[in-house]
């Protein structure tokens, strides 16, 4: 059953790049540029390195296209704007050959291995423009990545006669898209491989990439979220809320949300490794804000904290690596204090029982420790609360703390898309069909000049080859595209690190509100600072 | 700093009811009936039991009005909207009299024993009208219901010469407004006190009050964040998410929220009570959804946990009690077990490590275990889990159980207002007016017709010692305004009864998406079901 904004937003019609409109007419153009290709990568893509780094298109004269099959699948989890993504490619399909036909595979990669589909048509598609979720077809984490998984995906898309395979996923996903395109490649198999930037952590991002889609809508409910609780920190005056935010790794979403919401303290990770900050260190920085706020009668207060920090402290990288290598059946704290070195069973030992039970509870599909499970927001209260209690003890913290841990997550993947992300994956889906109509293999689309109105966006597509590097996984050297950490020397991060002094010790909270999709355009579509 | 929204919001003028219109025509009419006040309140208020029990207006010739000084105070938890209630009870009052004086008592109640507070101006209230928060004179929790308070406030108010004083708070606050009306009565002092029904847990209600102001935001934002994590339990086919909600001890909260998003399973406190619930019992019925949607294929879904419920369930109840009683210094799990009855101390083991912890933390001002901090829903998870495994060796339950707790709480209570809310809160500030101007003490006011075009709404008061009934507080016997809980004959539970069934199994979810304020009003004036 389906609410009034809802049924409003199924009418919203997105607008299209000037380029776009003129679907019919365009043709690629290879940039010229060879593929810059680091060479211990290039042996894993001979075929994929003899193809053009960049691709464009331009206008030329009405040409003929044909039929296709095509088949659209979503890889991880889910981003606002994926439904557009889907209908973006239908349309731009159907306007260039209406005999051409979408299918989506289910629940993700393991609906490619199985065969499993349903066939997107236009009725189905109207219960689904512009909405948030990728419940339309479903996503999964199963990845597409051993010989017996492209022989399965292959025999797929043979039997299926598929012209192509749009892959709407993140690094990990837009990698393994890059293996399967060499490999059908290699088996002169038709099917071309295209993939689309999805994640909200913003982490998948490169010159072409401007910012990977859902970053947009979900950096905007965390702020809402984020500036409603700064309001209450400033009304009730008596909590200091420890707001840990997703975003893996990076602490792009983190960034964003403080740049919109001025918070007392942000945490980022990136700078956080480059300074080699221990536990002990941040708690006494955070303990310090907390010591200056309360000198001004101010016992209450807002610091966010990304998800992925824990990773970057290094007694805590320890001793994850460490759990990391002792086998799940003997994940109990007495067997695990055995095995530890000196030093990290020495931090696990200081660590509040619950968080001990988080590193020792259920591992992930590689078998290692769910740092995303571990609840640093709680780990940072337990911390600064005995900090505190010593500062007090010594006389030198005369106030209250009341902290209160929250946390911004699951309700940004699969929000309702903004204009922006709803404009967004329309284009991007628009431009995968222009890269399956051309039969370009390996290539992730992307939309270019995003901070310009919609009306002057460019398209491309950029070889996935040319984006990885090697990185070790499970022990074993691979060629993966590499996450995009925060740049401490980027204009939004010196825009932080400038205004951050201030916003520990007054109150300059900003309140974002609640996401528009009508009436001002200043409200509507306020680009993101990534993109700014 | 300000959002784009915020200022947009800043320029967004509430409608009016068309008899305030009329503001300085009116006059008060009794409605002849005689205060209906239990004999036992009644000996508490011999000057309250004297006054009408209803106050309405009525358009007579334009009036003159005397100037006044009247002074307002936050009261308890921040609800959106509290700001207009300020600029109504401003706007009217200056209309009545251009020297007409408001004054804002800060950080609540306390600012009044204290005579702290600061003027209201214009030019302040241009950066707070339609905002969310009370910051512009903050709030606190403490409590005029001393003879020492009663005093100290006396003492204020003659001393600033006061003519009104309004107090925005919950049941509590407005229970403390009319022992404060009746004591200036008693002591001749002319200062007029006025309540307004404020809290976003809608339990400050009756045949008068149909709604308390911040419920309809704070269940609106609590909506689109559920509707959210709905769509994405939808779309990874993953989480089972256990989801708690504010609202204390009633569950109108969560009853608003079911009808708004259609969860798969939402505990009601008050029916718990109904059916004398166990744990067990409670852990089964959950337990039966998910074996039943995981036959269906279904390993995810949403259950709705309103925050109270923990105090409606027997064995907690109990514990609850028997802890209370137990001296805040002895409170470490070894001494505790020594001193609870042999039930508690099994329900006391056989919680997680983590809860416990919560049982024996910081005390609230009452001295009283904190029920709010207690994570109920991490309770139920722990629960559940267990079941499920015993299931699951039984061969009962073949499916997979990923549960994620969350929490709908902070980011609701200073949210900016819906337009409902900020015309609402407008409408009472300025009935508020009228009954100072008017010299009507001890009454709490009300905006009625809530559910037809603001223009059409009507205002009046209520004798606030005709909404109480005896409880025991603190081993006392205590007149005070009784909390009203889910009806559970009411339309609204009727509905959620005759739907739960079909939701429980079919993924119905609806997704209310943020609170818009522009453009088409099916969305932007989208009524509660408390008030459809």
């Amino acid at each position: 059953m389906r609410s009034p904004l809802e049924d409003i937003r199924l009418k919203f019609q997105p607008k299209l790049p000037k380029i776009l409109e003129k679907l019919s007419q365009l043709s690629p153009v290879d940039n010229g540029t060879k593929s810059q290709i680091a060479p211990e990568v290039g042996t894993y893509f001979s075929h994929l390195s003899r193809t053009p780094e960049k691709i464009t298109f331009t206008s030329k004269k009405k040409n003929q296209h044909d039929a296709h099959k095509v088949g659209v699948v979503f890889s991880g989890g889910p981003a606002p704007g994926g439904h557009n993504v889907i209908s973006g490619l239908y349309d731009a399909l159907k306007k260039l050959n209406k005999e051409s036909q979408l299918i989506g595979f289910l629940n993700g990669p393991k609906g490619i291995l199985e065969g499993n589909f349903i066939k997107i048509t236009e009725d189905l598609l109207a219960n689904y423009r512009n909405q948030g979720g990728f419940d339309l077809i479903g996503t999964g984490r199963t990845k597409i990545e051993t010989t017996d998984h492209f022989e399965s995906a292959e025999r797929v898309a043979r039997k299926l006669d598929l012209d192509g395979l749009v892959i709407i996923g993140g690094d990990d996903s837009n990698t393994n898209a890059a293996f399967l395109a060499e490999y059908f490649l290699s088996k002169n198999c038709k099917t071309t491989v295209v993939g689309i930037p999805k994640t909200i952590d913003g982490d998948l991002k490169n010159e072409e990439i401007e910012i990977s889609f859902g970053f947009d809508t979900a950096s905007k409910v965390y702020s809402e979220f984020i500036g409603n609780v700064a309001r209450d920190a400033l009304s009730a005056k008596k909590h200091t809320y420890f707001i840990k935010l997703m975003g893996r790794s990076a602490s792009h979403l983190t960034l964003e949300c403080a740049l919109s919401t001025h918070p007392n303290m942000t945490l980022i990770g990136e700078e956080i490794a480059a300074a080699k900050k221990t536990l002990l260190q941040i708690t006494h920085d955070i303990a310090d804000i907390i010591v200056a706020r309360s000198e001004k009668g101010k016992d209450y207060g807002v610091i966010l904290i990304p998800e992925g920090i824990i990773e970057f402290i290094p007694e805590f990288k320890q001793l994850i690596a460490e759990l990391d290598s002792i086998k799940s059946d003997q994940m109990n704290a007495d067997v695990v204090l055995t095995k530890l070195s000196k030093e990290s069973a020495h931090c696990f030992k200081s660590l509040p029982h619950a968080i001990q039970e988080q590193l020792l509870g259920d591992r992930d599909a590689h078998g290692n420790v769910q740092v995303s499970k571990i609840e640093t927001e709680r780990l940072l209260i337990n911390a600064v609360k005995q900090e505190l209690k010593e500062r007090a003890k010594a006389g030198v913290f005369k106030g209250t703390f009341t902290p209160q841990p929250l946390f911004c997550g699951y309700e940004g993947r699969c929000s309702m898309p903004s204009n922006f992300d709803a404009q967004y994956c329309y284009a991007l889906g628009q431009t995968a069909a222009l890269f399956i109509d051309n039969q370009l293999t390996g290539y992730i689309c992307y939309v270019s000049g995003l901070s310009h109105p919609v009306e002057e966006w460019g398209i491309g597509g950029r070889n996935l080859a040319t984006m990885m590097g090697i990185e070790m996984r499970k022990g074993k050297a691979k060629p993966v595209i590499k996450k995009a950490m925060v740049d401490l020397h980027s204009r939004m991060f010196e825009e932080f690190k400038e205004n951050r002094k201030k916003w520990a010790l007054t109150d300059d909270y900003r309140q974002p509100g609640p996401i528009q999709f009508t009436d001002n355009p200043q409200v509507t579509d306020a680009l993101t600072y990534m993109l700014k």
